[in-house]
């Protein structure tokens, strides 16, 4: 494993990036029907700058390039969170981005990008498409690729979350997170399990995407042979070594949702909590409501609301046409 | 003035109904483009149960009725989120109500009455024609009437608001709160004034319904001659002699916004917190960045974003139907 991957260098990071990221509110959530775990608490990450904990990642290596690495940009292939988290850092440092995204990408996807100036290229089917071109224009261009989250950086500072949460909640014993790529479990988890190993982490993935399930079924990473869930940030073909070992090492559990029980978490969040969030963000809920993940042994479980880029134009230009 | 409009009862109420609402959030927002003051803080006072600060003064009110009142039930008109709280409130206590609102009130509103068991009636054009039919009603049927706003119980519930800003920001010398019938404005400006005279009270109305303005140019309440707002919860004819005295007493400024001010608030609260609220939510960042609010004097400003039923329907349908 990489030297870096250590949590002395997530405690770095997370003063690195103090200035540029927001400690997001932590918010007890005894429902108001009954119907979950009394003691559950939802981080709030959604709150997070660009609405998801990907900022965390790319402030970390955005930081830490020289002068010359900024002046030849940086570029990403992203479900869409971590474009629109590249595209402000890149704006606040002012270092020119280029995000790729899928070609069916939301306009609500393309416009959390452009808004911040960075150019957007759309692209393939899947996040890997996009990936695989994104990469190619990083070696012409001579930009460097930042990687959503198959990289070290990312990955460490993704793990400042479970720095924060352990702050946020000392006697937590069990945080539920998604799956995408892994970057971001895999720092928390490393974050977490090195400080405190009795935390018990569940990995949430939606059933039409579960590369992590897939590689570690198979003990190696590997393509999955279809990809359907409409949680479009939760949708790589395939997890990666780094994140693929991390979640071997130290997470205890995967559980599967599908679209539709997102989609009830997501009116659950609403209904309770006033939080529209996208399916990704209700991952986490989607897998206690449905009875996937068992908590109820656990006197301080958390559930990580990852991000919350839901497509509301719809609604404000209702307001605005009303 | 009454004699439970004091700090005393108001800490009172606190302690009454801290096992039924929610401590909020508090989010810095130094916002991310730089275009709002750099200090503000937000109350997040959306995540509250059922959305909006009206479950303070309902529980306030129903928590100190007896087994007899409990019994004959309760009734009140609302624009939507005192509705919501009430039904809530009564449907946690096992207690009958019945919720008048506009016949014009939407799909949402009504919604989010009906999913706790109450009574929906729809009745008139604005809030004081539901008000005189709930009225009505609560005599015929012997329930109790409580009031969005001109009660001492609710005055005193919401006050508690002041007293938790009080203690999330110690040093708090400021904050904006919207003005509907002024139920909420008054709680809080003699709980934060009475425990720290110097703290500047800003109110903010839209300026097709400013009630309390129209009140305080004539030294008494008088009706609007029109209401006109796509804020819906901050739209009666008239505000109180109640909440009047204690404006006149304790806030400081009054200022309006107009619906597009407010529905560009909407997009910021969007844009940068992730925070999709309604227009009455919005109105205390528009007021800043409008301008109609200078808050640069201070250091710890606080907006107070005070409820959060959007209508969203049509976010989730579509996600259901992807």
């Amino acid at each position: 494993m990489s030297a870096i991957l250590t949590l002395a260098t997530i405690q770095q990071a997370r003063a690195r990036i103090a200035g540029y990221v927001r400690h997001t509110p932590l918010l007890p959530a005894p429902s108001l029907r009954g119907d979950m775990p009394a003691q559950l608490r939802l981080k709030l990450e959604n709150l997070q700058v660009t609405g998801s904990f990907k900022a965390r990642g790319v402030f970390n290596t955005l930081l830490q390039l020289n002068t010359e690495e900024r002046a030849r940009g940086v570029v990403t292939a992203s479900g869409g969170n971590h474009g629109a988290a590249l595209a402000y850092g890149a704006w606040r440092l002012g270092i020119p981005a280029t995000i790729f995204l899928t070609a069916h990408a939301s306009a609500d996807r393309v416009a959390r990008v452009t808004m911040w100036g960075a150019q957007v290229r759309q692209h393939g089917q899947v996040w890997d498409d996009a990936h695989a071109a994104a990469t190619e224009y990083a070696q012409t261009a001579g930009a460097t690729y930042v990687h959503p989250f198959d990289a070290d950086r990312t990955v460490v500072g993704q793990g400042t979350l479970g720095l924060e949460l352990l702050e946020d909640v000392p006697a937590i014993d069990c945080v539920l997170v998604a799956i995408g790529g892994g970057g971001l479990i895999a720092g928390m988890a490393l974050a977490m399990k090195e400080t405190r190993p009795g935390i018990r982490i569940i990995g949430v993935e939606p059933v039409g995407s579960a590369a992590m399930r897939y590689a570690l079924e198979r003990g190696q990473v590997a393509p999955l042979p279809e990809v359907r869930t409409i949680a479009d940030t939760l949708a790589p073909r395939a997890v990666s070594e780094r994140t693929l070992s991390l979640t071997q090492r130290y997470v205890d559990e995967i559980v599967t949702v599908s679209d539709a029980q997102m989609v009830s978490a997501m009116r659950w969040l609403w209904a309770e909590c006033n939080q529209l969030v996208e399916p990704a963000g209700a991952a986490v809920i989607a897998a206690i409501q449905s009875g996937a993940a068992n908590i109820s042994n656990h006197t301080h479980p958390v559930a990580l609301i990852c991000g919350g880029n839901a497509a509301v134009e719809p609604v404000l230009t209702a307001y605005a046409n009303s």
